[in-house]
């Protein structure tokens, strides 16, 4: 199995749930680049569980250890970019495996249990989900944590926030303790706005920037859709209506509305890049269910045991905004 | 810039919508496989325009010529792959570059005039959308379609079809024509499947097969999103409505639903993959529209001429099967 | 099989020597670039057929058609890049397959002729060699000449030169007559310097200018080894001599001697690249000799027909400098 | 930077010799795949310090701790490969950064210091050489170790083997002690060679064998030249003393010579692969040399401290043996 994102940065995700750590190695970045620990520890604790009533009961500290690429500054505070590989570690410390014994031979319905187990001939770690698990998308927001800092010298913003959970577009929380209370879960959608944004960014075809933005955002599990600017409803306007007129402000090229999303051609416009991610409900829900026991390709009813959100929807707001800082930094280092 | 896919088949398209010819580079084909060209060609018919009442007057025959990778048989009527990398051309013969004399100052509002520009410092050869036009999708159509017959012969099947143009979900030709007598234009969105995948295909992360068919899918001009099984409506589900029970069937497993869309951790499960993707209208109507002269940087109403379909979803719909095929046959030849 | 250089710049190789057309799609280049067609073709005829008294009497025109990514001037004695990928094609007219009609089954030693029917399983056009031929430099040479042209702006200049034709050092003509002769071919080293090139370029480990030069160089057919600057002989030196002074020339920092032939690390020192390829005797001569018909499995005296150069070291200068050019175009455009 | 072998195997190698851990990132490995323990660590040794008498003081235990991808076998005594992508990291325990004080601005004649200064426009961590380091050789050793128990099961071996130090073909010992006697040191050259490859590996052009492994042994520090088969030798030979018979032997196809050195085309013949590596002497040397100080551009005589070998040569053998096997195992999985 492959893990690595492969463009002007390179980066490789490693480590499975329920295994000694999870980590990133991250190659390409500029040098002379200084990352704030405490800013990129306050970004990776956004998506860390304990954040919400809502989050599953087990607790990581989640603090990356750096083991490369970064040379620390006296006062420990902030390291600097070297150019060489930046690799980053989290351990994993609070791991149960016994919660997944019965996983391994009767797949979760909506996880990647069954998926992981044919593409590997069965050999795969499937405890906690193994490499497929959600937790991996912390090593993707410690790649993203650190873009995000490089951008922000650059002038560049990125902000994601949650649209909708189920059919609610506010007092969400409501909305998840509902299903908690049924012994269900519920997703949602995010949407992610990258303010800053110099035009000219991308390239034509398969590297553009929906393209890229879009393999980055579906490497986050649970993502089942992706739309840029107007996205599916401007298959329902005409083009007069969704055609984003022209205009010059401040000396600079413009267009007065942004339904195509800050991305024309695949190339950036200048305008804000917007998408938004619909994100399925949690797969792990403690109602039985039913499965195949793999080994005796018999029917068998499953009890998911383990330590779940009954919505990862608030954890996964800086996984988007990690994937955005990645794709617009990559993009960065211009072709 | 760049316009290549680069995995385990290597996909480089190229040419300019009015320049000498457009066409494609296609490396990774399995050797041994015959290539039936009344086929391939009937395929690519039905994007090529002609073919609708509503496609652009401009006609091409838009017959490739193989000028390596295919051994011809004594019939002339098929090649068999000798694998050596393929590469076709489809000449320009019905070329205007004078329609589009405005533009290369003036971009066309939806348009990628503005961004293009900006990518290449002015350098662009914008006649005609020049390589951003959707004319390119053609040598992705050559790619695609050598592609399925290739899946075919492994018992794969790839169709795509019209969900709904504008608003309307039947009727298209009627919502077609009332744009194009508004002197506008109107999008759409197709939804492709694919039955007989086996599964196992597709990576974790990065290169899962939502990853490998989004990056393909937005290399077709105008895609503003993309989703696979039940998509954003799965944002609105709980998660036992969503989780697609496990069973066995044949002495296969299966999955008694299909709202994870064939794809579970980016891995196929065996079931059909479906996707469905926006398509914003043409940008290119007749009516007056307002622009930018970006050599003067003011304001500038710009009437596009040039020969444009009200609405391209028609023809768009072997674009997305050959997008599919693609990444269906890059995840066959197995990691 | 696969023929695509994939870095910053992608350069996708594609033709058979007696199919319909060899050339090269090449994407990556900067915009705006003017590529005098005079001086490229000047630059492919140093390897076209014809040039010296021993290169086979095949004479093929080889000049370049532009499909795609140049813009003609006016006068049509240039073009300039527009940034979409470039591809450019040549023709095959000398086209004379029954040559080669025994070479299918039965290979020709010291020729891909077998390793190419093994790798596709029969399925090779191995006429002329096929897509192994070494006719598809010329392709090499289209792509390394346009890199060429960019650099000389940027003050870097290339030239190869022929250090040794078989064991002689000078008066090469008369080794290759003799040679000849003696219905045998003889093979030499040739030496390529890069002088202009700025310090930094190149990455360390395995994206290193060695490693890149390297693995363009292996490209062409009949390279048995590569060695830069001192090379080999370094390995007989002591620290002591091979180390080369850092001293400041003109406030540059430069090496007062070249044994690293200008690469340390992986990465450019500003002092020239160095570098000296070593090519194997034209393996198709008209002696008999013993291969095994594949078919049958039985051993076969094989005496090669066709036209073949007794050297084919003059023209095969010019490659170098391409790959060369390639190498340094590709690494300059910064990581 | 960058320092990513991206092909069918990904190799991510990390860290900086005086940091806190060196490691590797290795994606696209085989699953199910059992690597002992003893036999990585015993091949690991081979490049360790402290095996022989002339290299460094400098100590490491130097084994690996693998983070992911391997699942542990109950006597912890091996480890089955589970297909997520596998990572191992050796902490750095015997740090003296301030040994190299002097060496960040004064750079070493013969190191990387200079052109990774310039690279990184001095952000690179040159403390021991940094990312530069010999020390990086630790992790391509645990990549290629973990290939040969993968290759050794599909009867594939690798074994290198030292040709010459300095001038001398034997007696090496001696050759080297003089060196380090004179304050000076020597290098050499390697010979490696695989046998049971099967034929048909590789690709013609950029991704063929030597590519592959000129790509891979290039990221050796020190290495200046590689060579296949009769090398540079073959460019002395005729045709007809170079061009290796093809024979039959118990029902398969073979050379009755080798000096192909088991390529053709870029493709495996079946033959054994057959390199050789010159290695440049170790540039640590303590005799005074003449450098630059790159904050003054003023000359400075450089007396080199640290812990260094008078010949890395020997410890070198088992990095060709990684390198080849990274290779061959990456081209086995075919294209």
């Amino acid at each position: 199995m492959a893990s690595t994102y492969k463009n002007r940065l390179t980066v490789s995700i490693f480590g499975q749930s329920h295994g000694a750590a999870i980590g990133v190695t991250l190659d390409g970045i500029p040098e002379g680049e200084e990352i704030d620990f405490d800013v990129l520890n306050a970004f990776l604790q956004r998506r860390a569980p304990g954040n919400s009533p809502w989050a599953t009961p087990r607790k990581e500290a989640d603090e990356p250890e750096f083991l490369s690429g970064l040379v620390a500054q006296a006062d420990a505070a902030s390291g600097t970019t070297c150019g060489a590989p930046i690799t980053a570690v989290i351990k994993n410390t609070n791991i149960r495996p016994s919660d997944y014994a019965n996983t391994s031979v009767t797949p979760r319905p909506g996880h990647a249990d069954y998926t992981a187990f044919v593409k590997t001939r069965g050999h795969a770690d499937l405890s906690g989900g193994g490499h497929f698990s959600g937790r991996l998308t912390a090593p993707l927001c410690i790649a993203g944590g650190i873009c995000l800092q490089i951008l922000q010298r650059r002038g560049i913003s990125i902000n994601a926030r949650i649209i909708s959970i189920g059919n609610a577009t506010e007092n969400f929380g409501e909305e998840i303790e509902r299903a908690k209370q049924e012994n269900d879960s519920v997703g949602g959608v995010i949407e992610c706005t990258a303010t800053g944004v110099p035009a000219g960014l991308g390239e034509p075809m398969f590297d553009g920037m929906e393209n890229r933005i879009a393999q980055l955002v579906f490497a986050i599990p649970a993502v089942k859709g992706i739309e840029f600017g107007a996205g599916f409803s401007a298959a329902t306007l005409r083009g007069s209506e969704n055609n984003d007129p022209f205009a010059v402000a401040g000396g600079k090229v413009q267009t007065t509305t942004n339904h195509h999303g800050g991305i024309l051609g695949g190339i950036t416009s200048g305008m804000p890049i917007v998408f938004r991610a619909a994100i399925k409900p949690t797969p792990s829900i403690t109602q039985p269910q039913q499965s195949v026991n793999l080994t005796t390709l018999t029917p068998e009813t499953l009890t998911v045991n383990g330590r779940h959100d009954p919505c990862i929807v608030p954890r996964a707001v800086p996984c988007f905004e990690a994937a955005m800082a990645i794709a617009i930094l990559d993009a960065l280092q211009t072709w």
